[in-house]
């Protein structure tokens, strides 16, 4: 992408309504606008990670035996007079009269309406276990929505609905879940900790959010400092090896890491103090089981291997990506911008022409942005007339792994500068050398 | 994929509330779901085909200039009050207050908003042009709903807004979507007719709708019948070559074509009679030229090379892909389902296991599941316990263009069968001539 022709506006003061880093920096970036109270686009920069962040879910969800679909925005408030949460939401939830004066809701979940579909279509145990998800809008009215997209009232959430015959059935589910989770937050260059949670107005009697340590966080944890020692469950894990996801699950499980809500001073005191953590954390994931608490009243039931009918065991899982990039930037920046993990980088390499207009220069980095655009790699090309300064702040600002810096003297010489945005370091090298070290990344 | 763990609930009955062959077989292979009037679910097998379409709109967008965004659903009263179409709207605008009793709307469109995007960050002539886009939900509350997600309340709209210094700016850049979309409907399997159109709620003086012909359009249209014989411009067509996309418009917009609002008669009547075309349609996309109509309620200016401000010039550009999908299968199909076009359909391949819990049979597949999934083929495998009728008839409905079938005696030989779902040819061949073919036409 050439920036000349890119809509990326970069905003050169500190905007005022920013209360965290990550708010800032990407308001800066010209990721996101706000267009509402609470109410976001994410303008193209931002919309390249928003995807590479859903794409890690999704192949993480499919992976785990997930299957994807869409469900609409908008349901009817029946589905919810069924359940019996219409009444219990609150003023969370965004309620709308239509035309003729039918009562709808902007969902803030899908339980209810994964369950009508899972009602109207699976009546035999033989098709499950089920695990449904998609990638959608929500909405909740916040009373006071704050810090950019990390508590927003439209965001996105990738929420997930499991289906079994059993308990113990659901409970493999939910170590399905459990271990994705592990997988996601890992591949998106965060390190978060499974907690025992609250289960709020989902409902439910098991269930972990998932929490990333930063300063600005919203809840108060406890936990364990063993966590950063323990492996990420590996690519090649057998979802069907319930063996397997159990030990997984037992061992993250092992030492104690609870939210304030389920916090038990007394286990917690009981460990040594120098391995206590006592910090602040940001939500990023909330898996729960819940059994029959949505099948008993909308009457999700199949008939089993004994002939007879029963009710499924369900549970939910959610992951918000709109949340998961500030997220992210609050774990990895410096006071120069956001530093991206590659896996979710708006773009791979930026390319800096420190003299557009000068003839070789403009002629090495077309040379450089062909090479690499053609190796597959997602390349920004400053190609502006802005000056060299502006161009080096921009690209630290945005956070791009690696820029190639092209000034008009070394590329007479054959030469560029690679500088690795997280470390710093910077290495002159011929031009042919720096596009062959950048594809051989890939 | 595995048939067996895969969610496709197939109905065996013809659904009653089914108009036209779209819906009915949309709703028989199990790709959408009603959940109120007018708003669906996509289903996992609904969902693999929406992504393709939405896929190839997008690399056309891309390779015409566009930027893709993403604006939320939800917007403010104001904005719309500003350019004087809150009140003009009527009923079709979703109204809705939030807790605050703020007036909001679930956005049916995103002139304004876009709007206010650009007049918030553009402000300078070198900055153009710039077409942005996003693929986003809308919402417009129809009086009368029907035909499936071919008139849905709910529905996904690629909208696409460019801005121009100038009009003759923009008129390029109305032909480089002009161009885009004659891609975009070909890649899709599509012949789509540009006509000259009413602009309606929009406004503008220069607008077209692409129209595919088929008898349960809702559009009456009429136009030469010479369409079919111009060229789909190239992949290799360079956007930024103005004499190019205006030789391509002024071919396609040589002979008459008008939708029923914007017909003449007297023009239709000056054609020799067996060239003339009447017929029905269902309106696929639809784009304007408005000029200032918006930036100049909305004080979207830029510095000209003049020095001066000048009002830049817009229009705006619209694909309704959840729409596109079901005009796809009435465009092709026959009396045993859907024939869907190698670029959308939802499966490359199905292997169809016509004795499972055979040790050969199961053998066979399995080998052909692996082969192909591993060259990259999206394969859906049939590994049910249903009658082999059963699977060839659900094959057939759900469209796939290559059925691989795997009879227990052909297994023993080390041959299957290979059936093309368009022609219905079958050619009996060996197992590993049968992958190749495959992975070769990948």
């Amino acid at each position: 992408m050439r920036l000349s022709r890119y809509f990326m506006p970069i905003l050169k003061e500190n905007p005022k309504e920013a209360e965290i880093v990550s708010h800032r920096l990407m308001l800066r970036a010209g990721m996101i606008r706000q267009q509402s109270q609470g109410i976001y686009s994410w303008l193209p920069l931002g919309k390249r990670v928003l995807d590479k962040v859903n794409g890690i879910i999704r192949q993480e969800q499919n992976r785990a035996g997930a299957i994807e679909l869409s469900m609409p925005t908008l349901q009817s408030a029946e589905l919810w007079q069924e359940s019996g949460r219409y009444d219990d939401y609150g003023k969370e939830m965004l309620r709308i009269k239509d035309r003729q004066e039918r009562p709808m809701l902007y969902g803030p979940t899908n339980e209810e309406m994964i369950t009508d579909i899972f009602r109207s279509s699976v009546k035999s145990y033989k098709n499950l276990p089920l695990n449904l998800y998609h990638i959608q809008l929500k909405f909740r009215d916040e009373i006071r929505p704050r810090f950019g997209t990390m508590r927003s009232r439209e965001f996105v959430m990738k929420d997930a609905y499991s289906f079994d015959l059993t308990k113990e059935g659901a409970e493999h589910s939910y170590r399905k879940m459990f271990t994705a989770y592990l997988r996601t937050f890992s591949r998106l260059g965060l390190r978060a900790i499974p907690m025992r949670a609250d289960t709020g107005p989902i409902g439910g009697d098991l269930s972990h959010e998932f929490i990333i340590l930063a300063e600005t966080g919203e809840s108060e944890v406890f936990s364990h400092r063993n966590f950063v020692n323990f492996d990420i469950p590996a690519e090649t894990t057998d979802f069907d090896d319930v063996a397997a996801l159990q030990a997984i699950f037992d061992q993250w499980t092992s030492v104690y890491a609870a939210t304030s809500e389920m916090h038990d001073a007394a286990a917690f005191d009981a460990i040594p103090e120098n391995e206590r953590l006592s910090a602040r954390g940001i939500e990023v994931g909330h898996i729960f089981y819940f059994g029959t608490k949505y099948s008993e009243p909308m009457g999700a039931k199949v008939q089993g291997p004994d002939g007879k009918e029963h009710l499924v065991h369900m549970g939910s899982y959610g992951i918000g990506p709109t949340r998961l990039v500030p997220a992210i930037i609050e774990a990895s920046h410096d006071e120069n911008g956001i530093i991206w993990p590659a896996s979710v980088a708006p773009f791979d390499a930026v390319i800096i022409n420190m003299k557009a207009g000068d003839g070789p220069c403009d002629a090495a980095c077309e040379m450089i942005y062909a090479a690499l655009s053609k190796a597959g790699i997602d390349t920004l090309y400053d190609d502006t007339d802005d000056r060299a300064g502006t161009k080096f702040a921009t690209a630290d600002l945005i956070g791009v792994p690696t820029q190639i810096i092209a000034g008009p003297r070394a590329v007479v010489a054959g030469e560029v500068e690679l500088k690795d945005r997280k470390t710093g370091a910077r290495e002159t090298m011929t031009i042919e050398a720096a596009i062959n070290k950048l594809t051989a990344a890939k």
